[in-house]
Formats: C-alpha cells, structure tokens, sequence
C-alpha cells in the first residue's frame, strides 16, 4: 500500500469536506445561490488577506494574477521595478516584455531575501516607475522577502506595491493594508486549501487610480470590468464556480482556526521542518526561509531525483526538485494549508530512511527529535502564553 | 422536495462519475500520472473535436480560448473581420478592441444565421484581413452558424479561421478539419460535461503560421509557449488539473457513446424541444436552431422572470433568460452534455404547466406530445436505418 501524502508547495493537500463539496451537483453560476456564496467568499477571502480593498476572484492560474495585476496598472511603454529574486519573481519581468512594459529588474541572489534599500534606490533613480513588483514567498527557493519594509518605503512615492503572495498568502502572516500592499495576487491551490483553477487579486485605492487612468491591453484579464461585475457578485466571463463554492467551506476552516493562528501553525511548521533538515547536517537554500515550504541542497553524492523517487515509491511522499538554475541542486518540501505537525514529522522521518537507503550517513530519528523540539517548544510557548 | 434539473445552455449536468473523480485527493499536477492523463486527455480531445490539429488546454473560461485565438493570430493594428450575431460573436469585437485589432464587424440579426456570401464580401473588400472570427453555436440567440459553408470560403484565402465553438462542440457536427476551421475554441462546461474552468484551442498549421510570425501580447494565453509545454504533456502554468482528471471520464462517456451518436442525441432533442415549444403555439427565437439549446420568445402577457421563476421554484428547472437587447424577451432550455430525452419531456411538461399557472392558454400535454412524436421517428429511423 502506498497511501499518498501531498507534501509539495502547491497544489497541496486538500481536506475531505472541501473535495466533497466539489462532487456536489452544479448549479447555474448566475443563480441566487451561487451570487450569495461568491458574496460570502469575497467577504471571507477578505479576512483571509486581512485587507478591506476590492478583492476578485479569476478564473485562471496564479500567473493570470499577475498578468491581471501588471497589464492592468502600468500602460504599455510605462516602466515597472522587478523584484527578481527567483523563478516567479523573474516572471514579473516575462509578463511585463510580453505588454511592452519596461521592466527594470533588480536582481538577488536566489534563496536570499530583497533588501529593501536596492529598491528604494531604484525608486530614486526611476522616479518614474508606476509598480513596484515583488514575491511574499518566493516557491522556487522557499524563501520569504520583507514586503512589509519594502511596502514602507514603496508607500512614500507615486508607485503602487505589487506582490505575488501565490504561496504566501495564508502561509505567512500578510497584512496589506498596514503593509502598503496595494495589488496581492493569489492562488487557490496553497494555503487555501483547493485544487488549482481560482486566481484572487486585491486592489488598493491608490492601485485602481493608476487603473482606472488607461484603458488596459487585456480582456479576459480587464480588472475594470472585473471590479464592475464584482459589485453584483458576479464575475464578468464564466467562472470556475464550483470551486468558489468549496473555496466557501476552504474558508469557513481558515475561519474557524483562526487567521493569526494558521499563520502561527505554518510558523512552527516551518520551524520544525528546517530544524529537522538541519539536524542531518543538511543545508537551507535561504537565508531567510519562507513558511510555507523548506528548501535543502541535496547534499553532494546523493542523486535528487533518486531522492525524491525514493519518497515517492516508497513513502507515498511527493517532493519538487529545483526549477531553472537549481534544476537538481534543491528539494522542496511544502507544508501549507491542510498540513499539520504530523505531515512534517512524517515526512522527516521518510527522508532519514531514504537517504539512508541511498548510502548517505543518517543517525535515524534524528531530524524527527530536533522537529519535536520545535514542535514541544511552541506548545510550551502556547500554553505559558 | 425539488429536484434540480440544470436545464440551462451551460454550465450544464455533470455525470455522478465525473463529480466523484473531482473529490478524489489532489495529487501534483507534474507527476507522472498527471502527465499520463493529459496526455490521454489531449488525444481523446482531438477525437472529440474531430480534429488532427494540435490541441491546447487552457486554465480559463471559454473567453480565454477567444482570447488567445484573437491575439495569437492577428497582431496590434491588424485585421479580422468578426461575424456577429449576437452577444458571443459580438466579444470577438470587444476582444479585438482591447487589442487594438481592427475588427470589421459584419453585423447578423439576432437569431438569423450568418450568410456566407457576406463573409466572401467582406474578405475581397479586405484581402488583407488576418482571421475571420465566428461562432458554430451562438448561445445567445440559440442559433447554428453555416461554418462549414463559411470555411469553404475562408479557406480559398490567406486568412484563417477562427470559431468560438464553445457551447457548439460536443452538442452538434463539427469537422475541424474538413471544414477548415483553423482555430476552434471550447470551453468545459457545456457538451463535454464538466464544470466551468477549462478551455481547449485547437490550431491548425495555417494557423500556427500566423501565430509564429510575430510576439504576441499576451503571456498567459501565449499559445507558442502553450505548444511547447503541450508536446512535453505539460502547460506553461499550473491547470486546474483536477478538471483535466475529471475531463478523462467525461471523455471515456463520449468515445463510449461514439462522437457521431452524441451529435445525433443532440439532434433529436433539439428537435424535439423545438417542436414541444412550437406545439405550445410559441415562437422560436432563431430560424436556424444550434442543437446544444432552444430559444424561443416568451408570448405577450407573460413575464419572463416569472415564468423561469415558476419553472425554478415549483419543478427545480433552472433555464435562463436573454442577453442584452434579448433581456426579458426569450427563454433559453439548454439540452447538451449529461442530458437525455425525458429530460426534454419533463422540461416541456414543467414548461406547459408553469404557462398554464401563469394564465397563458394551453393544452396540457400537446408539447409532450409534439416532442414524443419526433423522438418515436427517430427511435424508428434509427431502427430501419
């Protein structure tokens, strides 16, 4: 028996209620009931992202958020400030050369974190840049970059803040409108606990007034015509609504646990995880890890795709290797939305008996114990506080 | 007690078999099972659309499909001549508009079917248009378009030809190849019998030389990127891939059915509904019904709402209304994908029942009738033939 644990940074594991839901009969997408139930998911998607700006819902991967939140707000010709610290957020830059954007990328090392003063220097040298485009969590290298501080210094000038929270969001604590976030795009299939097919933006005042000055290259994607329909709770072309209608019970658990603390469940998730992996004598890719996933080098000798084979075929565990540049160097592990302390530990205790199992030197049980540490530590943490 | 019976020209019923492949546990959409199921599906596709073109599936609503059709083959400045006839050919224009596309739009009376000979016009007048965009069935007006008198036409120039099948394929003949359509558009939630988030585009080599003769604006619906990514059974973003895994059963039921038997089913019901709605003393919208849906106007004395209300709340039959200038003026009855002849039986009673509560006069039973009568001559001619 091979009985399947979805550990990767998205899709991730979906809970049982949520996949029934989407067994349930389909009802026509302009019925009063459907309307009501993407009035209540608009309103929860609110709290989710802690934000009281227009939230809409897309039917479209990830990308077609972006793609939304960049077509929309910087006319062709208009330039933009790219966070690139990574596969997603180098494609910020793909999207902007698509619409003739002029994308003035700042590049980091990947696996370690934007460091706010490159971007207020390039504000300063680029005072005519009308978005600002970064990464809550960077998924190709797992790490997490300081929106709050670049919000800050984004907030003092004309540009608007646009943020990828794809992976983040849920995952990570994120609060937009403290943070000056004025464009956060998101996707279903992480930490909010769906399958793939749902896009959501937020859109901040300051967002729509540099929105609402041109007419966009961009139909399916028009965020006007989205905003206009979404005052009717509707949404301007056929959406994938029967998984806004699981997306309703998704958000009655984020609801009922508490946004502040699932962020705190992925926190010491996140801990456990790292603090395991570093137990094997294992190295992080960042330097300063996001919360929703864990990325390792795959030590030297050790194949990455055995690896990840290894906890496949035998434990049932599914992993993502690196993208791009870290093709074969990285793992990722996600641990996000409907994943608890257990999964972690499972999935620790899966990665000693693989490596193991492919010659490397493993004292078994090893990251298990240094994981429960972090995980008694933060009960402790809990219960004194 | 009421029963639903999604009645409506999509979204429409779900088989219970595809509902339950949509709650099984997400599993990641690069694993080599996901990639052997898009494969699968990608050829079953192709036997659906009756096509040897490439075919592309899209994370969007059908519009996605028009999108990408439109600014993949015709670049900023150029120009397509848009056959409109009435809400869905019309969003071609509006598409071609948010892409600086200069549409000819050649305007068709809602509910008349496009005359060919107006298409062979317009394309001498404008020899140097790029693409023709038409519908096979407008789901606005319920009408069928001659596409394949039109592609004839379309064919004997250098321009090609771009079709929103989108509520057509599945429910009534479509012959890509020999009809020379050269982009064909389809969206998920109508005869192919899921819910709404995928759309398929299929391109032919006329129409991929278009598409790589110049970059096109657009990234999420950048059909070069999409091919590359569909000949590794992938797609350049994460797809709704729980649909793609639910689409394979759906798929399984039509190859089951043969391709030509579903077209015919639609057929007979079409004509049966038409001929329950006549017998009624009603009029039908279109004088060139599409097969997947009826039209017909609602008769003076009745309110529209009310009688789609009553329908809805007495009998759980969900229909829908008109579009635009049709508002309140015509009742559409979709009968495609999971729906079947008493279906259309028991929608025509509920129909003469709902009329006659309303105050309208008539003869309980005669729709039924009228409507038995064409399905025992086809029950017949099939058993002679």
């Amino acid at each position: 028996m091979r009985k399947p644990r979805l550990m990767t940074p998205g899709p991730a594991m979906v809970p049982e209620d949520v996949l029934l839901e989407l067994a349930r009969p389909v009802i026509h997408h302009r019925s009063a009931e459907a309307k009501q139930v993407i009035t209540e998911v608009t309103e929860g998607l609110k709290y989710v992202f802690q934000t009281t700006n227009d939230v809409m819902i897309l039917t479209a991967s990830g990308t077609g958020a972006m793609e939304a939140a960049a077509v929309n707000s910087v006319p062709p010709g208009g330039k933009a400030i790219v966070l690139s610290a990574g596969y997603f957020g180098a494609r910020w830059a793909s999207i902007c050369k698509a619409y003739g954007i002029q994308a003035i990328a700042l590049e980091t090392e990947w696996g370690r974190p934007v460091d706010p003063q490159t971007v207020a220097n390039a504000l300063k040298q680029h005072p005519d840049a009308v978005c600002v485009m970064g990464t809550l969590s960077e998924t190709s290298t797992g790490t997490g970059h300081p929106v709050e501080a670049i919000g800050k210094i984004v907030a003092g000038t004309d540009a608007i803040f646009a943020v990828d929270g794809i992976s983040g969001v849920g995952a990570m604590e994120c609060r937009p409108d403290d943070w000056n976030i004025d464009i956060l795009c998101v996707g279903s299939q992480k930490a909010l606990m769906l399958p793939p097919g749902l896009a959501f933006v937020s859109v901040s005042p300051k967002a729509w007034a540099r929105i609402d000055a041109f007419d966009s290259h961009s139909f399916y994607f028009n965020l006007k015509a989205a905003r206009k329909k979404a005052k009717e709770f509707d949404t301007p072309y056929t959406p994938a609504h029967t998984l806004i209608l699981a997306l309703k019970a998704a958000i009655n658990r984020i609801k009922s646990e508490g946004i502040e603390n699932v962020w705190m469940r992925h926190r010491v998730m996140s801990e456990a995880c790292q603090a395991g992996v570093q137990a094997l004598g294992l190295e992080l890719l960042s330097t300063r890890p996001a919360e929703g996933l864990t990325a390792f080098l795959v030590p030297a000798g050790v194949s990455e795709s055995k690896l990840r084979a290894s906890l496949t075929d035998r434990f049932g565990i599914a992993t993502v290797g690196g993208q791009d540049k870290l093709k074969g160097k990285i793992i990722r592990i996600g641990h996000m939305g409907y994943t608890d302390e257990l999964d972690v530990i499972a999935t620790l205790a899966a990665l000693e008996m693989a490596l193991a199992g492919l010659g490397f030197e493993v004292e078994p049980g090893r990251a298990v114990t240094a994981a429960q540490q972090v995980l008694m530590g933060a009960r402790q943490a809990v219960a004194v506080g």
